[in-house]
């Protein structure tokens, strides 16, 4: 084989990666990669916002998993990432008092790394909006509003729920 | 080294494994083992029981998670094992509108097996207690009584939530 025909073969093995991770993976949110795999992290807690009518499922990455299971949150220790999951509510159809997750909204993140973030408070501030995972990007200022009443805990609305302990 | 002291060995450390075994792993229910490792399972679903105050993550083991997130549970495949969750209620300090996990209840869960359950319904049944997961054996028939609406859906009251599917 010519050095010319390996060339254009690695030229376009290198193309169509490229294309396949451009495919796939969600842009960035406020020049913050996306965080694939959350969809399988484990859960710090679940909450039920009767404000807005949505469900929520507070999942962290294996750093943010072992310290909300060791109590150590304040502050939450560099590397890790919270992940915030919002669903429209409804009513489970074979059990009216169950209140439900119905249509998907969005999934946004706190990414704690002190000195990288630190004109943010420590955090960096992401969100993909709906099933798409369409990328937000109004600025982190606007999730940052909301945090206020918990600047006093790490910027962090979440009290892990208490699980049993691994044997 | 004689025999004797080989034979005194191993039979220290297999006691010692199974005093720690039996330290750490919560007794069966049910006659089903424990399903060590289920805090750190991903998650099917939430939910709010405005019926009883409680709270609840659904989760589920790897063959459970990949039938929901591709719609195969009417049936759900043998092997799958759901779990739930329970925690009371309370409402968060920082934002009074937020209803979120307050004390442990217990965790509960059905463990597909067509023929080895075919007398309960395909499913086993199952329920630790309290943070110290006392095993719950007051019987099946317990737990497939609630269950009795959802008989035309394999049981499970569960509706996998929306995820964006993984890049």
């Amino acid at each position: 084989m010519s050095i010319v025909k390996l060339i254009l073969i690695g030229v376009s093995l290198g193309v169509s990666s490229m294309v396949a991770a451009s495919d796939n993976v969600p842009e960035d949110s406020h020049e913050i990669h996306y965080p694939s795999g959350w969809q399988n992290w484990s859960t710090l807690a679940v909450s039920h916002r009767i404000d807005n009518n949505t469900l929520r499922l507070i999942l962290g990455n294996d750093v943010a998993v072992k310290a909300a299971r060791s109590g150590n949150t304040n502050p939450w220790p560099d590397g890790a990432i919270l992940g915030k999951v919002v669903w429209k509510e409804t009513n489970l159809k074979n059990w009216n008092a169950a209140i439900v997750p119905d249509g998907f909204v969005h999934a946004e993140f706190m990414f704690k790394d002190s000195r990288k973030y630190s004109n943010t408070y420590g955090w960096g501030w992401a969100r993909w909006v709906g099933l798409d995972q369409k990328p937000f990007n109004k600025g982190a200022r606007i999730c940052i509003s909301c945090h206020i009443p918990v600047k006093g805990r790490d910027w962090v609305f979440t009290d892990p729920a208490g699980f049993p302990e691994l044997p």
